[in-house]
């Protein structure tokens, strides 16, 4: 099977995902600025959301490129991704309109660690069928970015409990972690796992 | 004609129908879980509908992979199968706000068989084009799977008016038929047919 | 400047069209059969788009198979006509909604006949770039389809006024023109511009 | 890294908003002409939107083709070009509801202006990549069109609050500037320039 396919209709989703959140951002009832500034929460949650979706597609164009074919469990594990990232829009829309209360913001969590879970898992189907000394498992190595990630959005879903801040601040380390290249502490962290 | 364009074209309408369903499921009213417990329904028939897009993307990737060039008769073929395949986000709309009431559950059957016929069409007019002992010919062979899917989804339109748990069954086992690659069944099928 | 890249950009915009256009057939109230045929003029004029903006796809894939390279002439009147096009699910909402009454149905004609000029003044541009000896222009022909297409749509706008059933029926009449491929009718035709 | 599915997603976010904006253009309540007027507001502002995506589109199209290949800045920097181009249909259909009123009329604005800011940014992070002797650099040369078109945007936001009606006209000029290709001025201004 060929990898082509497989990446167009990724981008096409992704595509899709990353501009269909726009709808929820509803247009004002009024016509002032006080009316423009009700809408922040939902405008940031919104910037928030297509950082991630970004990232993701970002993440996703590198490990492909060095993937050479795909079979039936990388196809079902990158719908599996698609299917978690479609619910973006759904989170967004959600803890947007009602940002600081705790359920809708551990929802958003929860979304966040089942893609990047199911990130984890598409990465595997392609190390497993690609080999152990492939490209894509040596450019992967400890992967301690896939590692705290999950980690971290799965702990913020308790912490929206505690304070929505708490969990808002988890959400946004996360996605300056993969934003931000600081090699420094790639460097050091990698030194640590040798 | 090539059949890249074709492939390009499908792949963004199947793309935007697999996302779209998510506009469908519309923001809770409240903030806590029970407002999210009660778009369970909803939240449910979206995932079957994603699988069982998921489905037809994939499947329609491999029979397009055996074809070589398109004529205008699988071009229409085609577009039919999309059509119904668009039907998708309205059938899992209704079926998922009202789930437990028989017509939506029937409508959503109805839409499933008429997609599974449109595949069968297309396939019948693929393999017309590239022949009887074409590579699609041979790999399709007695397509058990493709016989049983629509009379499975047929049978579910009458039946869900008995129960519509009946109707659900059915929609859930022919999507199990096309995920889980189960080996001896097909084996036995395939014997059973020699 | 290369055509690929205008290609993928213009089937995008059509896989769009054709898809969002399911999303004005919104959930009907009731959960009967009752309900359901209500929506039954929607979905009836939602076919019609879908076939006609799949004729406009078509007849869009074969002209830019004899194109070679494009200019900025191309890209506006190409964009122009997706311009148009991206007015149907309005026009086909509108419509639908009020089956019977004139002016949305007179509406929809005018899109029509609007979305026929852009075309033919696509062709044109593309027929000026390539050449009078081009394979275009000797493929197109006299063009009897192209001629009748925005006459017949362009007549229907006054006499929606007269009985909307003319109006349906002429761009009934039109999606058939380019549906049916009669070979005679053809034939004659041609004979009678010969 | 390959640009192609750079150009690839690009496109199809480009293609969404293009077209997702038409959602904005809600089906008349009336059936008559009248209710149709009503809606010619946020008709113009639909159409003025269209043009500018697609001179985005057109552009981006002719800026990648002088680019060989694409790293991780050129990647985030065409993302923020997407996400202040995905704000399009926002702030179209506020504007467009409310076409006299200076707030929506001046966001308008501001989105115009962060769109035209990060193309520049965008140009100039592949103008980085490439060389400052590359293909690019040499074409776009003084680029008085984007100097001028961000200034114009940007002093339409406070004129807004003076007279509507000169901002409007400073978006239109902006389109007209890039869609009419008018060689006198352009050798003047370039002569101006030497």
């Amino acid at each position: 099977m060929e990898k082509n396919r497989l990446e167009a209709f990724s981008d096409g989703v992704i595509a899709i995902i990353i501009t269909i959140m726009v709808l929820e951002l509803h247009v004002p009832g009024g016509t002032d600025l006080a009316a423009l500034k009700e809408k922040l929460p939902v405008f940031l949650s919104y910037v928030l959301s297509f950082i991630y979706v970004g990232i993701y597609w970002n993440n996703h164009h590198h490990m492909f490129q060095a993937v050479k074919r795909v079979g039936g469990g990388i196809l079902w594990a990158n719908l599996h991704l698609l299917f978690w990232l479609s619910l973006f829009p759904f989170a967004t829309a959600w803890a947007g309109d009602n940002h600081l209360v705790p359920t809708p913001v551990a929802a958003y969590g929860f979304v966040l660690f089942m893609a990047a879970a199911a990130y984890k898992i598409l990465q595997q189907a392609i190390i497993c069928h690609e080999g152990r000394d492939s490209l894509l498992a040596r450019a992967v190595g400890g992967d301690w970015k896939g590692k705290v990630s999950p980690l971290a959005s799965l702990s913020a879903i308790p912490l929206a409990f505690v304070s929505v801040w708490i969990a808002i601040g988890l959400y946004v380390f996360v996605a300056l972690l993969w934003l931000v290249p600081d090699r420094r502490i790639e460097r050091v962290l990698e030194q640590k796992e040798d």
